[in-house]
């Protein structure tokens, strides 16, 4: 499971990087399906990776404001901020929590940690999906979805 | 590992359904980004699928040429044909080889077969993710992404 959190959290950064070509208003413009925008996209997975992490620790949700957010170096900041955090809980908590069942505020069924941990992971994948295509019609190379040729240090998981 | 596989694998089956909705044409427009349409785009996922499930079991690739897939009806068809052999696969053999190194005719690195899981799995969603988008551009809903909330019966693995 590991390696799919470490896969996404390296494929962000390499968004975050490719984001930088473009002017702010580029990532802020509403573009046809996915979350919206680019940077609104990538706001929306970190938000909702932190939200069912807090979730599956039994703590409060924070519920962050876009509009706080809305620069590149902002959201690559909250991305680093959090998976601090959110990488020291997987790595140490995860494993024999698996079948754990969890309640959240935000849906009114209940799902095992091992089923959220999925969830994390597929949501994330899937948007960057919807990034690529919007890469295209920019006319630019999106970053690579591959997880074959990848290098993953310990320092990856911080 | 498994209730990705399970996963990926119902979502395709509710986009082969989707599809159903729309004139084959439609199926073979070309588009931005991606495999380029909607139907080369599943029957891509399905052929990646089986080829590294081939290279893990040591077996030669089988080539397959689109032509000959260019209908729902037949890419469907390609795909629970293979299902069944790769869930079969999956169930039985994964588990105890997930650090045996594989090596494949289309590529020149070699991969553990744990890397070539992983990246089967995220290939699969990443593709889904673009095919999101292209429905909303036709102004249709996609296939709903989320993981949790289904529900996988053991027969969903045949």
């Amino acid at each position: 499971m590991i390696h799919f959190f470490e896969y996404n959290w390296q494929v962000r950064d390499e968004w975050f990087e490719w984001c930088k070509q473009l002017p702010n208003a580029e990532l802020l413009k509403n573009r046809t399906g996915g979350a919206g925008s680019i940077l609104y996209t990538l706001f929306h997975i970190i938000d909702v990776e932190y939200s069912w992490i807090r979730g599956i620790q039994d703590k409060e949700d924070v519920v962050l404001e876009f509009t706080n957010y809305n620069t590149i170096e902002k959201v690559k900041s909250l991305s680093n901020t959090f998976r601090i955090e959110i990488a020291e809980f997987i790595k140490e908590n995860v494993d024999e929590r698996k079948e754990k069942v969890v309640s959240v505020t935000w849906d009114e069924d209940k799902y095992t940690v091992d089923e959220i941990l999925h969830h994390i992971i597929i949501h994330e994948i899937h948007h960057i999906g919807q990034l690529s295509v919007w890469a295209r019609e920019l006319k630019l190379k999106p970053v690579s979805a591959n997880f074959i040729g990848r290098t993953f240090l310990p320092a990856n998981l911080l």
